[in-house]
């Protein structure tokens, strides 16, 4: 069984202080722990009901990860998710290692997105259209929070994750930066290449001034009717689109 | 100031049962609910803040629209905003009238999307690539759902909205039918022409059986990376541009 000790430390990993003072986080859910175990992340336990932990039992092979049981009741009180019914694991965060992007890649740069949500489903679809490389202004949601983690489905595992002072990484980039603005040229028309950065602004303000100096390329997503504007995390997956065609 | 009475009613509409009953809703917001008052809904009463007040009172001319003075800690009662600092609207809901999608016109079917947020921002999206009529079936979330209203971000006063048995209903229409499946049609090479209903699946079951089976035009969004699905309002949202191009 599991003590209370240990349900309060889990518990603590849902705010931001607490995880950076214990370099771990949590990861929620069945299919996010399995591709967590199988991933370069280095898991440290293993918490959760009886036949969850027999199925995770083979992939951890011979890493040292320490498994206790849980009822649902406990899983919920951890985590974040209002009822879990198979289990949650805790692993180590890896250090904020500078991500360079080389030639012949994509990457997205992240200009202050405050949602969790929309950061975690950013992943996804960067995850989705190969892009595998993501640098965020220090004002991005912690790629670590619980609901960035659980938002991405699993693809937090295949990408690299960089917090730097933005408009300064961007100067430095000799790959075009993409930048979405009203009078932008036409996604249906551009003809993308094969590398770059791709700006996603904040979802109320849209990219910052010092960020959008530094775009090269101004893009914009076509309207066919009246809606004003569309979701960052909406407008990036069209963007992914259409650069990969 | 607003009455108790008041508040209770409106803090009721949350609910469906209730929204059902007076057949009423909720549009919380500044910007949702000056195009509530321009658009073709019946608004009834809007409260807020006076300064929203005086904003509002040039766009309701001649309607007969009660206006009634409310703090920002009754606002939050009342509605399903953490904190609203400008007002909200209670409007009648329209009747569930059969929509029909004539020839030369895209339209949505959302079979069983059970989260409001999605429903809202696929409203949003539609609205975007001017597709202005969705069917859904009986288990999709309420349009009228404060949540869907919210993230429609005003999209929901310019889409006509149906909820009917999905599968009778795609099954009486002469219009391709799209719906995306794995082994579907890559959308990048698929000519979409200018006609047609484009089927989203539910969020974790995709397009039910009895649905599929009316789909007339499979088709896929090509994976580049090794992201294993797509939310369901992300790939709407990519039909969607793709079909515009």
């Amino acid at each position: 069984m599991i003590s209370k000790a240990k349900i309060k430390f889990i518990k603590s990993l849902q705010i931001k202080k607490y995880r950076k003072q214990e370099q771990c986080f949590v990861v929620e859910g069945a299919k996010s722990v399995q591709e967590l175990i199988t991933s370069s992340y280095e898991p440290l336990m293993v918490i959760g009901m009886p036949a969850f932990l027999d199925g995770i039992r083979p992939l951890i092979a011979n890493k040292e990860v320490e498994l206790t049981e849980a009822g649902e009741a406990e899983l919920a009180a951890m985590g974040s998710f209002q009822s879990n019914t198979t289990g949650l694991a805790v692993a180590r965060m890896k250090p904020n290692t500078p991500v360079e992007v080389k030639q012949g890649e994509y990457a997205l740069a992240l200009d202050d997105l405050r949602d969790p949500g929309n950061v975690g489903t950013i992943i996804r679809i960067a995850d989705w259209y190969g892009i595998n490389k993501i640098i965020a202004s220090a004002e991005t949601a912690d790629f670590y929070n619980p609901k960035v983690v659980t938002a991405s489905m699993g693809s937090f595992t295949r990408v690299q994750f960089y917090y730097t002072e933005l408009s300064a990484y961007l100067v430095g980039t000799t790959l075009p930066v993409f930048g979405a603005f009203l009078d932008g040229e036409n996604i249906h028309q551009t003809t993308f290449g094969v590398e770059g950065i791709v700006v996603v602004g904040n979802e109320s303000n849209g990219i910052s001034a010092d960020v959008g100096a530094t775009v090269t390329r101004r893009i914009t997503i076509p309207r066919f009717g009246r809606g004003e504007s569309l979701n960052a995390a909406i407008a990036t997956a069209i963007i992914c689109d259409n650069l990969r065609r």
